[in-house]
Formats: C-alpha cells, sequence, structure tokens
C-alpha cells in the first residue's frame, strides 16, 4: 500500500536528511520509522511537522508517557492504525505499565460510548460547565 | 434541542432515582448534570453506563487527573460539545493546571495532523512496533 | 448559522419548485423542511439528492421504521445534530416506540465503545468472518 | 499487527476462563472470536464489555437482526472494519437477508452524504423535529 | 476481507452488465476497479452511484483535478484508505503534480489540526462568517 | 460555549500581541476571529499554529481559493462548524463561485457516500492503484 515510495536514506534530498539527522540526534537512536520516510518527498512539511512533534512531545508540565497515551487515545478515535502502533510501542517505552495501558482502553471505550449517548441525545451544555464568560457569537 | 425531555427529580422512575443517588452520594454533590438527566428515560442504560464510568474512572493506576485529560481527547476527536465542556471541567477540578490543558490541547491537535498525514500516505506499520506475536488472521 | 440562506417558497427556482412540489406530493404534507431549503441553491444536487433519498427509503425488504432507525445510527456516528433530530423524529412518526428507541441508543454507544476497543488493540479479522472467496489485492 | 499478543484458552487467567465459559454457553458455541482474546489481558474490562453486549443485545423490542444491522451501520460510519466483519457475519447468521443487506448498505451510504451537505450548510433544526421542551442550556 | 465475493465480467447480471458497459465507455478504458465488482451484487445501487458519480464529477467549474483532489481530502478525513488510493490515482491522471500533491498533504493535516483545537475550545463563530440571513431555527 | 474566555485586545500578552499584529500585517486587515482570541492563552501554540497556517496556506503550485475549498471538505469531514463558517467565507472572500461552492459540496457528499459503501463492504485495493513499490510492514 502507500500512495508514495517510501524513501531509503541514500534517496534522501539534503534538506531530508538534515531532518532524518535531528530525528537520530533527538531520539538518541538510528531508527527512522516509515511515517518520515513518506513525508521526507516534501522537505517543507517534513520539517514543519518534525518541528512541531518536538516542541509538542517536549518535557513539559505532563509526564511524557501521558503525552504519548493522549496521542494513542486521539489516534484510536481517528481510526489511525499506524498511529495506534507507533504510539502505544512509544508509551510503553516510555514506562506505560500494562495496567496503564487498561485504563487507557478502557477509557478510551467509555468516552466513545457516552460521546455517542450525548450526541445521540442531544444534551444542553450545564451552566455549571460554562466558564464565566460565555461569550455569545457576537462576543469580542 | 435534545430529542427527549431532561427529567427534573421528581420526574424520575424509582429505579432511576436509586441510580441518582448514588451518583450523589459518590460524587459527594447535590448537582446530576444534564447527561443523566436525558439517560433517565431508561433507566436500565442509565444504570449500566453510570456504573461503568463509575467503574472506568474509579481511582487505579492512572491519576483521576489524567483520565478525565483522556477523556476530552477522545471527546474532542468525536466531536461531542457537551463532553468537552463536562469533562473539561472536571479535568479543572481535580487539578489540571492551564498548563497541562495548553499540552493537552497541543497534542490533540498535533496527533490530529499526523493521524491524517499517515493516512493520506498509507503509511505501512513498521516491524518494530509490532508486539513479538504478529498474529494473522488466521492466529488461534 | 448557515452558510446559505434557507430559501422560502417564493425565492424557489422553477427547477428547485419542482423538486418541492414532488416532496410535498410524495410524503403528502405541506411541510418542507430546512435541509432542502438550504440545497435548494443548487436544483441539480436538490433534485438528485431527493431521487436517491426518495429510491433508498421507499418501502423494500426493511420496514420503513428501521430504515430510519439506520439513518439515526449513522448520523450520530457522525456528528450531524440536524440529522440526528430530523430522523428521530421520523423514525418515531413511523411509529418507532420509545423502548425501540431506547435499544436503538444502547446499541449505538455499545458498537462505539467496542469498534474503539477493536481500533486501539488493532484486533486481526478472525477466519471465520471472512466471505468464502478472501480476495487478495491482486483478486480480479 | 495487533498491539497485544491474542490469547489462546490455556493461556487465560482464571477470571478470564470464566467469562470465555459464559461466552460460550450465551452462544451455544465454542468459537470465540479474536476481540474477546485480544481483550483477555484485562479481565475487568473483558467482564463489563462482555456483560454490557450481553445486555444490549438480549432478546427485546427489536429484532436480532436488526440489532446487528444497526450495530453495522454505526461500525461503518467509525471505520471499524474488525467490527464491520463481525456483525455482518452475525446478522446474516440471524437471518438478514441479501436484500436486506443491500437496502442496509444503500442507508449508510446515503446517510452519509446527507450527513455532510447538512454539516457543510450549518442547516438550523427545523421547531418541527424539537420534543415540546426544548429545555436550553439553563434547563432543570 | 469484504463482506462480499468481487464479481467478475462473467458473474454479473444484465443489470450490472449495463452498468459497467457504461463506466467503460464513459472512461475509454476496459478497467473497471474493484468497488464496482463489489456493489455490482445490488444493480439499483450500483446504477444509483455510478449514474451520481458521473454527474458529480463530469466537468464543470471546477478542474477535473481539483474534484479528484477534493475527494482525496474527503477521504482521507473519513479514513478510507481504498478511497485514498484510487482517487490520489486518479488525481495524478489527471495532472495532479507532486508539487500540488504535497500542499493537498499539507492542507489535509493542517485542517485537521485546527479541526480539533476549535472543537476542543469550543469556539463561537464570529458575526463576520455569517450570511446576511443568520436564520434561528425558527427560520421559515 | 467555550471552555476558556476569547481574550480582546487589551488582555493579550506580548508575545500573544506579537502574533496578532503579524495575522493583521499578513492579512491586512485589523479583523482578528475568535479561533486566534481562543488560542491567544497559548502564546507558545499560537504562535506555532500561526506560523504553520500562514506556510501552508501560503500562494504556491494551488490556487489560494482551491486551498480554501480543501480545508473547507476536511472540516465537513471532521464535523467543525466554526471551521466551516471561518473557510467556506474565506473561499469566498477568495474568489470561489456559487457554482464552484455547489460542485464542492456535492463532492464532499458523494464522497462521503461511496467512502463508508466502500468501507461497508471491505473493498480491496486494486493492483493498478499501488504506487511502483508497494513497500509491505518490513520494508526499509
Amino acid at each position: 500500500m502507500a500512495t508514495v515510495k517510501l524513501l531509503s536514506d541514500n534517496e534522501l534530498s539534503t534538506e531530508a536528511r538534515a531532518v532524518f539527522d535531528d530525528i537520530r540526534n533527538t531520539r538518541k537512536s538510528d531508527f527512522v520509522n516509515n511515517f518520515w520516510r513518506a513525508l521526507a518527498h516534501d522537505p517543507k512539511t517534513l520539517r514543519r511537522t518534525w518541528e512541531s512533534i518536538k516542541e509538542v512531545m517536549a518535557p513539559g508540565a505532563l509526564d511524557p508517557k501521558v503525552k504519548e497515551m493522549l496521542y494513542v487515545a486521539v489516534s484510536v478515535a481517528h481510526g489511525c492504525s499506524y498511529c495506534i502502533h507507533s504510539h502505544t510501542a512509544a508509551a510503553r517505552a516510555k514506562g506505560m505499565t500494562e495496567a496503564e495501558y487498561h485504563e487507557l482502553l478502557a477509557i478510551v471505550g467509555m468516552a466513545a460510548e457516552t460521546n455517542r449517548l450525548v450526541t445521540a441525545l442531544g444534551v444542553p451544555v450545564d451552566d455549571a460547565f460554562l466558564v464565566d464568560a460565555p461569550a455569545g457569537r457576537g462576543q469580542e
């Protein structure tokens, strides 16, 4: 499958190679996964996406393991099998235990169920959930 | 909007009232939000959903705050505005800081972007992401 | 909201009016709901959509009530609030009881939950679920 | 693929085995499909999910065949290939004819089309589709 | 996979064969792809779908290449791998350059990201984006 | 609604104000829409998102009008009402005619329909749609 050829190291443009070098340096690993090999056809999007991922997934207020688990949750809801596999592997590599994984799965499933029940019923948002400035359409 | 009338306390069946009592006792709050008031027309689904939520969101391996953040992430990907508002409020009530909220939002957005890039490109899963027993369709 | 003005009867083109007449005749009702008033800006899509709906929702192997319930189920999963409201009303008008509606809701929620669990786990399809000619990519 | 190993019968915990026994007894078949073999790593979610499915899909107001068809419709909209295959097989096993299957497919496709047209146009819900108590955000 | 057998030319009903003939004539190619071979079990839906596609994708105000690119964008957001592959191939066949393809991918990814950020934040629509007749629910 | 207060100009941090200045300069307009006023709570994500949007939507191989139409198509499939309204307005501002808009809508609807039919049927990808190096999972 794939709509483009995955590029091997010796097929990279100079710009793409520079991004691959940064991926390897940042991750301290020689392994560059297929996503980047597909994106490498377009060095501009390759660079922007990598720089963004690096910023978003960098150490911050949230535990890196939790960040990967959030990534998995979104990927499941979007049905991206590749992303589910790669970020589940990343979460495990960053310390997610099987007990934590089971809770993640249970929450994803439960959220899906109540999301659809709420949508089916058209439940109106409670005032209690609104921030103090409930800006209308004409706000600002 | 809403496809059913939201039930006030004095319109509840005996079975629904028992579930509302448990919601109030478990949450140590008199407030029962609109989702349960819509579900209350069907006491069986009301009970099953509440019991499941209670089990899934109970203290466990993951921080309750993280559980709510995962719930928000899934709700965003499913486009459930009510769920986003209620679980963002719950995450804040359980201690999510604004810095953590900003990281949550950034991850949700970033995951959405790479999910769709991967899907568009049809990227095949790397062997490195597979568990050691890559069961085929004929497994077991 | 709405990205176009909803057209009233006296703003319709001749082609659009002809479709409205057929909607009224087919449904034996003077009421034409907002969807058609938005689509009416483009008589070609208005006609094609109405002709398709008429063919698909016509009496057939399935009970008209069941057809509307399937329509609701899909609309919930796609998060179309308008469609949920209009087809829930249609299902009720065609005889859906509240007990049937409750079962519909429970199934939609349950399917959402197991859909996401299956996707998260990447469960491979059992051979037992394949039709007898499991055509590969090179089929035909 | 799959993010966990699918468990064979002799790898089950005591708790998981008890659920498998109930699946076999309830379905009057020795066959346990891959979904449960993936979920079996977490006996608590395995049990809760099975008990919920058993309750939701039990004989009730709706024909069991219709219940499976609703399950298929939701699974298609969520893009869960495994679920589509398993519930299409189940619907056929419970008597869905090919004529009924064709109507199901046509409705799923048509609903998807009008769902997206409505969403694109931002069509406001007609008053006629609202239940008699159109609760606002401040309801209750 | 597939829930039905893909039909080869010599397995077609008379009605399905007539549609295949029109596909071949319209496209000036002997190749009929798998989608139509799966749909061919139901000649009525086969015909309606083909006639609709033919009308929608016919030369019009938009460049045929752009039409295929829009089809790809929607197919990515819906996670339809088959559709992504077939319409990416079609867009290329109709002249989409690799530079255009890269821009398409970047837009699809970026839209996904901002779509989810907006949804997470519940951003209210600016008055400036409303058409001049902001019809309320009671419009018409 | 909204999970955060929308910030007015005099509530902006220095970093956020700098981004707003660039938005105004780039667009040659004083108007800054609500999306940026919600994002402004997190200047880092505000900046990254704005810089990415500016790069992706800049003049390139595709007509700016077509870029906005692709953005609308994705936003519809993701059900983001705000995004639909803002990018439909942008497409019109960049020259999208009503005839082009009607074709956009027709394609979005048609793609949704065939996406779901293909997914429901589990249609395998034709060899003809594969790029010449159909990399397997073990590629590279």
